[in-house]
């Protein structure tokens, strides 16, 4: 295998802890205590600050759960990106884990703070206001993560760099899935955290393809070196009755017109959160399931089938390399994950802030590009379904 | 479970073998010693006739690798079908593994010669070459099977029959895809069974949708006891240049717009013959993969996922239990199949010409109309993939 | 890999179906349809005679399900040798699949008659007898296969030629093991070939050990190209009470000291014939599982483990090559591995008849040394159990 | 299933983080940063002071890579141990994770000391040691967790808390392994952490039984809830020739004569760490590894093989359910064991600081008694080898 210089780099050392805040995330919530399990695990944040509920009585309970001192727990992400901007020991990022259509005010508020953004995805709720966060980053020079988690496994990154060192040969075409089972019953309505994610106002054009097909859309991407440049949708009601689709079938095209698949469903009985991608090539494909995030499968051609594991010696690249946090055998998963990226984004945010310069290719945590991407294939892929699966462009 | 009293059934025993003869299949060719083993393993067949090659010599030779007596070896099966109708001994049936443009004229005189017939899918290259066929099988009453080897593996009969027996709920949604790897590469032009299948006056409208697609058409309408109604296809070369495609996307519709997607390849590195297929209802879902025939996984909605397996007590139904040739733990896997479809064949050919009637739905072998059905199939994807990928009927 | 060149070699065509008889194996025993299915796929021998059970009624009956012709359906097999020795169209072959204490006088009746051997597993009750049995095949050079079936698994044959190319270095230690659930509950009475299993008149001096252990015993013997010299044991009963073991853990010794395991169960819930086969050498591993025959998996030391599979091109050495029986990605399983064993016996029983002389290394099916030794390795057990657990010779 | 009422118990909610210290772990450590990493994502604790390394340099050089304030950089840990209980915001508890033969020591001065320990297994190098550390635990009414990580993994608490409801009636036999590859060359003597593991006067009396045996031994406890009462052992050098065994297999029994099998290796190519764990009882079986550590494998006997996830409903008991950190189809692994692991040891330790008493049955982590029958297990292991495989006792 050829490998790129940079692909040996290490990470640079932590020399302390950088300050992390929370807009979202308290009681009832979903993806906040995965965010903050990755970015404790990752020995590189400290969270110090949050307005981890629109509900003040929450945004309070919540942050005594989380230890916080309570001079720095918010009701109002406002008012709180403006006090620790100007606290000597501020937060130096923050989290949003907030419903889809209030991450464009919130990052872009903390952004014209100064301060460090790291976003849930999807990044907005429309493709505008995706396309002023990529401004604004652009215009501040802030670091801007979007949490598209997956593709910071080790196996992952392992996939992209088989690609790129050319395991594969020419990608020839890529498949994605992701089933889900939870909305095959009636939502469950007292959940706040699901019910949103059926309210066209707060979810913006789609909901299965938002929440699921965001992660599906990113990662065929990331792996492959492609990016998708069209698509062909239909939406689907397969679980109980709802406002919103719960599933998606799609044709689409990458660059040189490369086809694929992608395909989402919450109505699955018996899938949880399978994630699937398989991509071959003209000498081998690559197969991989979120459920089982350290079986990659690599079948060139013509040979027997294998499976790549953790560790030195076995075919493992050091883009990969360097994101293991354990012995070969002890197995990771999600959180390892989690803490990967925000392993990544502390790199980064200690290196703007100290204005070091990184090697070219050390880091490969998504940005608000790739966070503006996917909120145009959302787009392109409701547009599609309303024009009865006509080709649409993903293009920005 | 509520089972029907059909399904309790067993096959009445043999009295004595059946006289069977092949048109094709010999040196060379894919498919016809599938076929030879499946009867031989049923125990329900005696092979005593063949004009197993088009190429006189290889006829011949063919013919004394499989141990027939030299005057029943032909080098024409014109002549088989007249000289086997008026022997005494005569083959009661005939097996049809020819390039696909050859069957239609081929079981049209067998069936015209009063002898059963039995034939590799597709059926046909032309929807009115099936229909035909269809009209003819109807006016003589004999019996057609096509052999859509894989619906008779017993667990696929246990998915359809859990189907039945209102296990899923009613079907939401179906996606069914079966990938290969040889046309990865250029095609090996020496191997005769192999290039006829990339020229469009011996195959038809399609390549991989022909070979393999019709398996996957037919074992999804099987398994979940819908009707494909229309398809948006597209065809993609994949592997190596070729004159055809060797690799489509679906998207189907069922009856009552249950929708879901049908994709093969032959262009994927590490995949043989992968056909897997997965069912879901509104209770729980059904997955299954040609190359783990055994491994029937069930997943009720809210409980652990089950594996079903051969034998009594661990939830497998009478209909499927009646195939099983093994003790629990003793895999079956595609002979086996083979042989209970020509067990089933047999058990038809028999009961016609005893005139017998059999209880319904002791025999679930695909007849002409599934044959028919799949040509449409294929031509109603060609039209699809040629109109841009605009839906269009499968309807005969 | 360094190949022999005897390993490229195939079996020779066969120019007719040899005749074949059974003593054993009808209506209510387990394992007569396993061979007669076996010889049958084979396509080598035609099934002519049989004296299918020691009760007269149900040897008749037998013999009819069976399609036997009336005159060759023997209600004793002495009679059965006596006059299908004088028939010209006498049987070439005898199978003997009955209870196995009656194995000795029957084996040693035919090959009286100059009739060549099938024996099922174990070869006899006590080791005189299966001494007396090598004894007698010596002086008459008939063909004696004694059938453990597993090891005529294309991949077991792959994994065989895989320790001899030396893929794995020297082997250095060898787990076995054979699961069984239904010994949980008490044994059902009713059923005639479960029964005589647990009568030490019957089955000798174990049970358990008898029926499964050595088929454990002779797969690591024959993959390994190790003889198992001696063996500590400790026999349970853990499943339901009974008269003798369904359960026995040892540890073992092969040639040059190698050590091993090899335990056996029928009270292990969830496990149906779970026979399960690991080898580690120096420079690799491998593992295989009787329930998915067609897994081998191949580790070779500080590289991604390999999934072999059938086909050209692959990893298949020719010695299992010749043994394949259908394309890649079309699974085989237990009648295969019948299928494979008869093919090689009615090579073995036709070049003895034709005094053809085959080349070496062409067949591998067990003899009645193999059988011989599988009888120690249980008396050894036994008699290791009844002294506490003390090393006894498996040496005959 | 029936549930004991402590089952549906929570864990109480932390009011601060506790302060931790670390004797070992420091650069060219193996187990150090699994121990840390479970301690930060736990939030429960704050690594704030350690005696990293034995040597000076290294243990400076560690600290700074830890973030330790460099005050609380200790070169001794018997300085470290009286400081830091002499400081108002000294630690709370310490981490133990040197080389065995230091544990006994290093644990009763910060016994002595007032502090709560945390300790590695193998607990001690001698049995005195062990009950000498016993003994001073019950003395000063200390918390004393054994770290056993693979025993709070979620769903080996399922299993346990499966067998407690008798989801599988009375336990019948018990089968656990180990198994890794790395002993199978050389060892590398450049690292440290390796070559202590093959020196008798750091690691005991046995070397593969004390590391990983020992794991084998509590997991095999500590779900079946049966205590291993004796073993025969025998030890082997599979791998590299070296100073002591790199594989040991025993046949042991538990309480109620319950009988099973045990084995470890370090020199089995092709696996990492594959602690395998089987119990079957009357009614059922439990199947679990270590590299899939979210795999639970329940065999009711008679019925469709299941598989157990996390996540209310689909089977899960209130006592694993409560360590759950992700929703279901969101993989957990070894750190999050860890997390479990620390999680329990600070409910302990807080508990214990402010007199809070605990509902029975809410924690299972590991105590001191548990390290101690470990130590006496591999005594009786060595004991039992060097007897030429004799029963030798396990009760301490």
């Amino acid at each position: 295998m050829s490998l790129l210089a940079s692909e040996r780099l290490r990470f640079p050392p932590a020399t302390r802890r950088l300050r992390l805040g929370f807009v979202g995330g308290g009681r009832g919530a979903l993806v906040g205590e995965a965010h903050a399990a990755g970015a404790r695990l990752s020995n590189r944040w400290e969270v110090v600050a949050g307005a981890l509920s629109s509900d003040p009585a929450t945004a309070v309970a919540s942050g005594a759960d989380w230890l916080l001192p309570a001079d720095r727990i918010y009701t109002s992400w406002a008012e709180m990106a403006e006090r620790e901007a100007t606290r000597p020991d501020g937060i130096e990022a923050v989290v949003i884990v907030t419903p889809n259509h209030s991450h464009k005010a919130i990052a872009a508020c903390f952004l014209e703070h100064g301060i460090d953004v790291i976003c849930d995805k999807p990044l907005t709720t429309t493709v505008e206001d995706a396309l002023a966060l990529v401004d604004l980053q652009r215009r501040t020079g802030l670091v801007f993560g979007v949490t598209y988690c997956y593709a910071s496994h080790a196996m992952i990154r392992q996939a992209r760099a088989m690609v790129q060192a050319g395991e594969l040969g020419r990608v020839r075409h890529i498949h994605v899935e992701y089933m889900q089972e939870w909305a095959t019953t009636p939502d469950d309505v007292s959940q706040k955290a699901l019910t949103w994610r059926r309210d066209p106002a707060k979810v913006g054009r789609a909901s299965a393809t938002n929440d699921i097909g965001t992660h599906a859309h990113h990662i065929a991407g990331f792996v492959s070196g492609l990016t998708m440049t069209r698509v062909r949708a239909e939406f689907h009601v397969c679980g109980a009755p709802k406002a919103m689709e719960d599933t998606a079938f799609m044709h689409v095209r990458y660059d040189d017109e490369v086809p694929g698949t992608l395909w989402v469903t919450q109505a699955a009985p018996g899938n949880h959160c399978a994630l699937r991608l398989r991509v071959y090539g003209e000498k081998a494909g690559l197969e991989w399931d979120q459920e089982y995030p350290e079986l990659l499968r690599f079948t060139p051609l013509g040979k027997p089938a294998q499976q790549i594991t953790k560790g030195y010696g076995s075919g493992m690249l050091p883009a990969a390399e360097r994101l293991v946090r354990l012995s070969r055998g002890h197995p990771e998963a999600l959180t390892d994950a989690w803490a990967n990226l925000y392993l990544e984004l502390a790199v980064a945010v200690e290196a703007r802030r100290t204005g070091q310069r990184l090697p070219e290719g050390l880091l490969a945590y998504p940005d608000v590009a790739a966070g503006a991407r996917g909120v145009r294939f959302v787009h392109a892929a409701a547009e599609s379904h309303e024009a009865g699966g006509a080709w649409t462009s993903c293009a920005l």
